[in-house]
């Protein structure tokens, strides 16, 4: 396969835009990546479009990248909609990479778009149940609440489904307590690093810096997780030019190459097969000839505090049960030696589902480039993202591992 | 690239099947391509899973693949979901030639299913406006209504939906009347075709044959259609097992090659750019090395009758004009020179949205294969499939051509 680079890419500031659609978002992150890149939009020879809940916010089911990007004026190329939840555009991206490295085309453009808030409540509701098996949402629920709450007996599915992942990641988080003596305070520390990462980036929906009493103080969602900890709703769009190797060369002195990308489902329960976020990061960097000690910058799938600080240990950053530790010793925040999450993460940087993934691949682009400014990570030339949609039965749906490098 | 075959494949019947999910249909699908392969679902390295309406159907907006496949046992390989209205599993089939074809894997699961038949009448309505652009739905179909209709004034776009896509084909129709001076009765005898076709199809959703007389005087639905000659809709699953050249050869002696493949969308008006079948087919053909002319057996996107007929000039088995003619002369018959929707069509067999795609795909498959039965075409060696699907201000959002040989 050929070698394949990012030329560009854009994003709109991730929040909550009541008066903008997806159309418009996404005009505002392609715009953005093909001015980065130079590329004008007759030159893309195809669009991969992930999204996650258009069909519930707005009644989009079908042909969403056609619809989006018609009145935009890309409307004479093949488009493919992706799907994978909260992965969704994280695929979308290694099909348009699998477009483009195959040798297919030369010119790919790779969207993520979502819009989250509505007037209408129950929409919002809907789409937080939306990345796992709708038959069997009620059922998880049940059985990954705390103990205490247990005894209150069964809610509505409906009612409930807002903070059914949220219930998933504080168990995770309360049994890697249980197991490593990892502290909430541990936990909270990451957060700190967070929404100070976030504060320095213009894109991201939060963008204020908090003490780890205030993080601790703030209102609690799931034992040990507090709002503050949590990745909050949003609308966004990101963007990417996706291109073959003579193409990048033509088009920037600075192409960001993908070296490594993989594609992972199944047990997400690290010491039964690995977990997904082990298995897709062993698959990308042997893709990409590397190893987890040559990354230099990172984007994780912080749905929750406590799930970045695990996935320091399953993407191999460090040992099992030393999570805590990195944190300790500030290994991950801008000026350690492995900087995670230098976009505030989806904690600060915020998680319109279907965006998050290209979003992602923004950051590394900017830091891999040096254009990340005052979070600018220094001399950043490997780069990774990590990125998890859905759930099944208690498993992972949708897991990938991109691994970029300049 | 590497050359890649399908080496098995399954559908269900498609039909009504009130008491049955879109998990259900699929593990049939599935077992049947996993059989008529020697393929086990333990070898799978990847599935690809085309839907259009599950959000509508059943809710499950996200993570379709995954949801369906997990109790199946299928649930440790990556998943990628495509959607591209009625175009969805041939979309799918596209995408996972390419991650066989680059060396990326192996062996594909490719796989269409959907749900439209429901109690809830408003879920079965909704389905049929999704395939375009939500917010332009009640424009169009007011732009596209016969001159006799548009004088009732606008009517609801929620009660009309059922028959825009009818509309869209009708008012084709109409032009194709004017211009070429196509008759009503050779629409019909199309469908006559059709209806043939698929009592010989064991998987055909209608196996009643009709005559002319009687397609003519079945209920109208928009001039010129009647009922009899437009497709209806339909449960069902299609899939195919994608292989690479190597694992072809491994697993049968008669592997059915994907020669050509090609998806495209934009306008679909003849004569301006040649219209989108125009295109994916000459795009399709001169990936195969081929031309229309080596065509042994077709299967169209017929979703209504006349559609056929004009897809017969637009994929260039006879020349603008020249659609009637070729029915006349039985050219597109099992028996005639270039056998068209031998499986009955979507007219006959049905269509279930994101099944349809690949179930076309499994009808080539037989007949490349001599497994048709009472339909076989006599040595067929090239086969072609050409779906279609969604349109977005009057142009096709998905056009999908895909070229056969043994």
């Amino acid at each position: 396969m050929r070698d394949v680079a990012i030329v560009g890419a854009g994003m709109t500031r991730f929040g909550k835009y009541m008066d903008r659609g997806l159309k418009d978002l996404s005009r505002e992150a392609v715009d953005a990546a093909l001015d980065s890149a130079g590329v004008d939009k007759a030159d893309l020879e195809i669009a991969v479009v992930g999204n996650a809940a258009a069909g519930l916010a707005t009644g989009q089911e079908c042909i969403r990248a056609q619809v989006i990007l018609r009145d935009y004026g890309i409307d004479k190329i093949p488009m493919v909609n992706t799907e994978n939840a909260c992965a969704s555009s994280s695929t979308a991206l290694q099909v348009a990479w699998l477009y483009v490295a195959s040798g297919m085309y030369d010119v790919a453009l790779a969207l993520g778009v979502e819009k989250m808030y509505s007037d209408d409540k129950a929409k919002v509701m809907a789409t937080f149940g939306a990345g796992t098996d709708v038959e069997q949402l009620k059922q998880i629920m049940q059985q990954l609440k705390p103990p205490s709450e247990k005894k209150a007996g069964a809610e509505s599915g409906a009612g409930k489904s807002r903070s059914v992942f949220m219930d998933i990641y504080a168990a995770g988080a309360r049994a890697h307590m249980a197991r490593h003596g990892t502290t909430k305070e541990q936990f909270a520390q990451v957060a700190v690093k967070s929404h100070q990462n976030g504060s320095l980036n213009p894109h991201a929906q939060y963008q204020e810096r908090y003490s780890l009493e205030e993080i601790l103080a703030s209102p609690p969602v799931a034992e040990p997780l507090t709002r503050l900890m949590c990745a909050p709703i949003g609308d966004g769009a990101a963007a990417a030019i996706v291109v073959s190797d003579a193409k990048a060369r033509q088009y920037t002195t600075k192409p960001v190459w993908i070296r490594g990308t993989a594609l992972v489902s199944g047990s997400d329960h690290p010491g039964e097969d690995g977990g997904t976020g082990a298995r897709a990061a062993q698959s990308a960097f042997e893709m990409a000839g590397m190893t987890p000690a040559d990354v230099d910058v990172a984007e994780v799938h912080d749905a929750s505090a406590p799930a970045e600080l695990m996935l320091y240990e399953e993407l191999g950053f460090c040992a099992e049960g030393e999570g805590g530790r990195l944190v300790d010793e500030g290994v991950t925040t801008i000026g350690g030696r492995l900087p995670v999450n230098t976009s505030g993460g989806m904690v600060s940087k915020g998680h319109p589902v279907g965006a998050t993934g290209i979003s992602q691949a923004y950051e590394i682009f900017l830091q891999l480039r040096g254009e990340a400014g005052d979070r600018q990570v220094k001399d950043a030339s490997v780069g990774m993202t990590h990125n998890g949609g859905g759930m099944v039965r208690g498993e992972a749906a949708a897991t990938t591992v991109h691994v970029f490098s300049v």
